[in-house]
This record gives structure tokens, C-alpha cells and sequence, in this order.
């Protein structure tokens, strides 16, 4: 099977055999059971992940204990924060695997060696950072502007199998409501 | 007076004298009167811009015709909408002066140049780019993860320039609140 990575480094350009061995060598593919923390609050992050299969879910704890989901990645997302990253700043949140996992494992370190022995990469990789990061912002700014129920309308229409894939409970918080604001809000919706 | 951008840049890496006059010549200083707009709502991006003295705001109407603020750039601030650059689609915001306002112009075809002749910029820049939009993507899940009163706070603690900068009407907006419900909050914290 090739590995992910390489194909979708193969659509932005054509990699030799050499370029490709390199890319699947330095970032690992690894599985994880649910419950498994990618990264916990208060941490340092080091690595960066590509979601193959399963789905991780992003949340903070504050400081009365209660916790929040802010987010969820499934296949095709990339699990990172750039700020612990690239600043070496501890995380103000855990990544956490909601269900069993599947991703490429990108080490900080080893990307920068990859881009040490093959420069092209390194213009690859920015260009395509920027469009990624510019499409996060966009949906994240999209998506946080919205009412409770618009929130629920657009997990319906763009992320439809995050509806039975995450406990409820989890679902409530990302929409920024209680469990029962969420069912009312269903019942609301079904009926319309 | 040396260009900031230079300054800038000579503080991540030593420039050669053939560096520092073409990253000056790549990136003209302007200025723009009150009013102006570096981008409307609808246009696709091809520039970004670094504040070097005044005020942008970022705000975007709805299909009511409804205007929301949702930022505000001051000194030393980038601007600029990845999506729209990178992604070339139309921009979802407007990003006008709210004050008379001096920027560095980062123009993407030139600063592509730039990299073509000085590829050693490349590596430099795209990490600044992920600290930055590390540190960016962090602070807007902080602000918009808390309440009008909050965000207020915040405002006056991290931002108090903006207090007297921008109009009430503004201000209140990108708190997401009337401006009568703003008027209430400054009541309240003051009598606190």
C-alpha cells in the first residue's frame, strides 16, 4: 500500500524513489486505542499527526475542571498546534483519540532533516501550509460566529458523521451548549 | 531610516547589503488615508500588508447587510487573508483603514520572486509564518472562547489602545454585543 504521505506529496509533484522512501521513513504510520492523548494540556508539543483513520478529539480543561471540545479531526485532517510547535509553548489543550486511531506521525525534527536533504520540499510544504492554515482560519472564523443551532445545521450539512461518531455529550460542548440544548435543538429541527 | 521589514528580517538572519535592498525594493512602504480599503469583501487577494503605523479594521457584511468587526490590526501587526491569497478564492471580510495608515505592501508574486533569488529566505520565513499563525490561531480561541464582559477585559488589558482608537459602535461589535450592552459593561467594571 503506498503510504499517504507520498501520494499526496506525488500530486503536487513527481517524487523520485529516493524522495518517497524518505518521506515514508521519516514520518511513521502508528495506531492508537481510544483514549490515547496525542497531546495533553501543559505539554510541549513535538510532534504533528495526519489523521488516516479513526478521530481524535481537541479539548481544554480550565481551571474549575470542566472541560471543552473545540474541535475534531477524522481522515484527511491534520492534528497540530503550530503555536506549542513552533514556539515551544506548553499546550493549552489535549488532543485526545476518540475512537481507535490510525496517523502518520511528523516529527518537527525530522522535517526539518528531510528539508535539509531535499530543499525543494521546503517551498512545497510552505505553500501548502499557508492554503491549509487559510482554510482553517476561515472555517474556524465561520464556524464560531454561528448560533448554537446554525452550529448543529453546519456539523449536519459539511461533517455529518461526527452526528453518531462522538458521545453527545462531547457534540454539546463543540456547539458550545448543554446536553439538553442540543437535544431540544434536534427535536427542534426534526420537526421544522 | 532603515525599512522594518529589513530591520526585521536582520533580526532572524544577517543580510547581506544585495538582500536588504531587495527585500526594500520587493515590499514598498505606503500610505493610506482613513477610509481606504486593502481589500473588499468578494476581491481575491494578492497582497498582505505589515503595519508600520495606524489602524485596520476587519469586518465582514452579511446577507442582511449587517457589518460585523471581527478584528483590528495596529503597529507591528500583519494583515492579511491566507485563504484568499493561497487558495486565490474570493475574500469572505473587508479590510479598510480606520485611520490614516502606513504598511509595507507584501506583494505574493514578489515575494515568490524573492525566494527564487535568495532561496535561504524561504526556510526563514515559513517558520516565522507557522510561529505566527501558531500564536494568532491561540489568541483568537482564547478571545473568542469568552464572555462580552471577558472579551472586554482582555481588550483593556491586552489591546488598551483600541479603547479610545476605534469607535464605540466598532469596539462593540467586535466584542459581539449592542453598543448599549457595551456601555453596560464599561458601567459595571468601572463601579467595580
Amino acid at each position: 500500500m503506498t503510504n499517504i504521505l507520498v501520494a499526496q506529496m506525488n500530486q503536487l509533484t513527481k517524487l523520485s524513489e529516493e524522495e518517497a522512501l524518505a518521506i515514508e521513513e521519516s514520518f511513521p504510520i502508528r495506531s492508537f486505542d481510544k483514549g490515547h492523548f496525542l497531546l495533553q494540556q501543559g505539554q510541549v508539543a513535538k510532534d504533528s499527526y495526519f489523521v488516516i483513520k479513526g478521530c481524535v478529539r481537541k479539548y481544554s480543561t480550565n481551571s474549575d475542571g470542566e472541560d471543552r471540545t473545540t474541535d475534531f479531526f477524522t481522515e484527511g485532517h491534520s492534528v497540530a498546534n503550530f503555536n506549542s510547535l513552533s514556539n515551544q509553548k506548553p499546550s493549552n489543550h489535549s488532543f485526545v483519540c476518540s475512537e481507535k486511531t490510525t496517523v502518520a506521525v511528523l516529527n518537527t525534527e525530522k522535517e526539518k532533516a528531510l528539508y535539509k536533504r531535499f530543499p525543494r520540499f521546503e517551498a512545497i510544504c510552505r505553500v501548502e501550509f499557508e492554503k491549509m492554515m487559510g482554510e482553517k482560519v476561515d472555517d474556524f472564523e465561520k464556524f464560531v460566529g454561528k448560533t448554537p443551532e446554525e452550529k448543529y445545521l453546519y456539523v449536519l450539512k459539511e461533517r455529518p458523521d461526527l452526528i453518531n461518531r462522538v458521545p453527545q455529550y462531547q457534540l454539546a460542548s463543540y456547539l458550545g451548549v448543554k446536553p439538553e440544548t442540543l437535544s431540544r435543538i434536534r427535536k427542534r429541527i426534526i420537526q421544522q
